[in-house]
């Protein structure tokens, strides 16, 4: 169907709104150019997707694919407290692929960017002989000072996070396996979607940055232990984290959903995108039990001691490790 | 040696400057931030280098490898105008590869860095079970409303190149040969030099921008016929070149290296990241016979019919195709 670049690229610009704020010039030529507001600082962030480590395409339809890949880089920005603006996509398409496939990817992307008024800049583009890898880099703005980082966890701050944890890895799960029978068509439905299409908090992200709530923030995209010890190690602090609190996927009490323990899905388990944060302890009373519908939970609190400690529901402690996604280790 | 990506980061962030001007927050969090000059406006492009497409591991040294990667980026900074300031680096890593050949390709990156002032504010790494791939997203800014763009092209135009054609491509067949007797020992060391380590011409540029003097500017990185359609099509116009100006390879009149028309390495030869502009034709007398080192040549003028032209050196004129690269085309 595309017989060259430029057809291509004519198709992209057909499918992205010409007019948009703040973007003087879109796809098509060197580079993209954007006007910049006053009295905000800029969020720069890239993320890879890459088939076999974080998608398959026996597993993933294209659209989810897509979506995935551009919800990874708005999280973080919503990790930063930012607003996302602009995406720029590099797409290494494998040669094994075919365009109807391509072009759902991108569907995917844009469905979810215009749903955040993110205008998709530019790009690269190439075909290559082994598997696809795809590169969104975004840009977005925060009002100047205010972005919230990782490094500001104090002894004392309760712990929250937004949503559920362990959805996405429980769909994953739902995905590979062929019976979903230990859980709910609903509660599978849930996961499913959590895992597919998951949803940024970029207006929580921003709610706690404008209204400077926020002493950390983080997104939890590699699971919870690993994204809590990214922020206590940045923080110089250490946290008890609550297992009666933690908003795991409900099913039926006892059972093991896939063999595997519901608790491990939510320390462990990643790309869920919530926002975890932590928060001075006189402004706790400022946090809602729910931000536009999606829950908030305090789920333990920021200590002096510098490593992580699971409080477990029978009262007895243990020791808790950073065991989700880390691409260096074997 | 690196055990996990936190000992990857921490490399990286000792790597790097840690105070840079604009740069609010570099490599550690979640995202980078950056503050923006009042009255300038944002030049964003993102370029992918693949190993078995654009370097080959047999053949390119890591720190060349990293050196292009940026270079890329860079060169489509300065074909807006633009000077960069920020780069993002997304390396997806062959498990094949050791440590000290990626510690290499990063040494690459930050030489240029450094040398152009730009800053390394942040990536994302994963190592992948095949080809190595990096993504180079590069944030610069030019004047606002000074950039120049690809769709300014007027009959009548001048057509400059900077620099060399089809040195980088004569590099390439150098090294991919034997034997290197075709052409002379500095000859030669001037080819894999462009090749191996080309030099975005950054200056000339944002110089071409700051003094408005051209009227559409492109950097040749799929090799000029291709570069200078893109030119003309973006234009609506057509361009004749003059064979007798192009600034070919120099070598013993008559000889074939390696079984190459020279001609045709520098029609066609891709990499040479020189930048490719037009005139007004009242501006012409403004352009420097070279510019800090780095000659500058006509070699034709824009013309009207929408289509390009050899002018060869026998008096004949010649229909002139994009044949050089081009991902789509089989």
């Amino acid at each position: 169907m595309f017989r060259s670049e430029r057809e291509f690229v004519d198709w992209l610009r057909s499918r992205v709104p010409r007019v948009v704020r703040g973007l003087r010039l879109g796809i098509g030529d060197d580079a993209a150019i954007i006007e910049v507001s006053h009295g905000r600082d800029l969020i720069l962030k890239t993320d890879m997707s890459i088939e076999g480590v974080h998608f398959r395409r026996e597993l993933h339809p294209p659209h989810s694919i897509g979506h995935r890949a551009l919800a990874r880089s708005l999280s973080d920005v919503a990790a930063m407290g930012g607003i996302p603006r602009f995406a720029l996509i590099s797409l290494a398409v494998s040669a094994r692929v075919d365009h109807a496939w391509i072009k759902q990817v991108y569907r995917g992307i844009f469905a979810l960017a215009a749903r955040f008024s993110v205008a998709i800049a530019g790009g690269d583009t190439a075909v290559v002989p082994g598997s696809t890898l795809m590169d969104v880099t975004v840009v977005g703005d925060v009002r100047r000072g205010h972005a919230v980082l990782r490094s500001g966890a104090r002894p004392g701050d309760p712990i929250y996070v937004s949503g559920s944890l362990g959805l996405s890895a429980l769909g994953l799960r739902l995905l590979r396996s062929k019976t979903r029978r230990p859980v709910s068509d609903a509660e599978a439905a849930r996961a499913l979607r959590a895992h597919l299409h998951p949803e940024p908090r970029c207006a929580l992200g921003a709610y706690l940055a404008n209204q400077r709530l926020a002493s950390a923030l983080i997104d939890v995209s590699d699971g919870l232990s690993t994204d809590l010890d990214h922020l206590c190690q940045a923080s110089g602090v250490g946290a008890t984290i609550w297992q009666d609190r933690l908003p795991v996927p409900q099913w039926p009490a006892g059972r093991r959903v896939l063999s595997e323990d519901p608790l491990r899905l939510a320390l462990h388990g990643g790309e869920d995108y919530e926002l975890l944060f932590t928060v001075p302890s006189r402004q706790a009373t400022r946090i809602p039990a729910s931000f536009r519908g999606v829950p908030i939970h305090q789920i333990g609190e920021i200590g002096r001691a510098p490593h992580m400690v699971l409080l477990r529901s029978d009262g007895t402690k243990q020791r808790l490790r950073a065991e989700g996604f880390d691409h260096f280790r074997k």
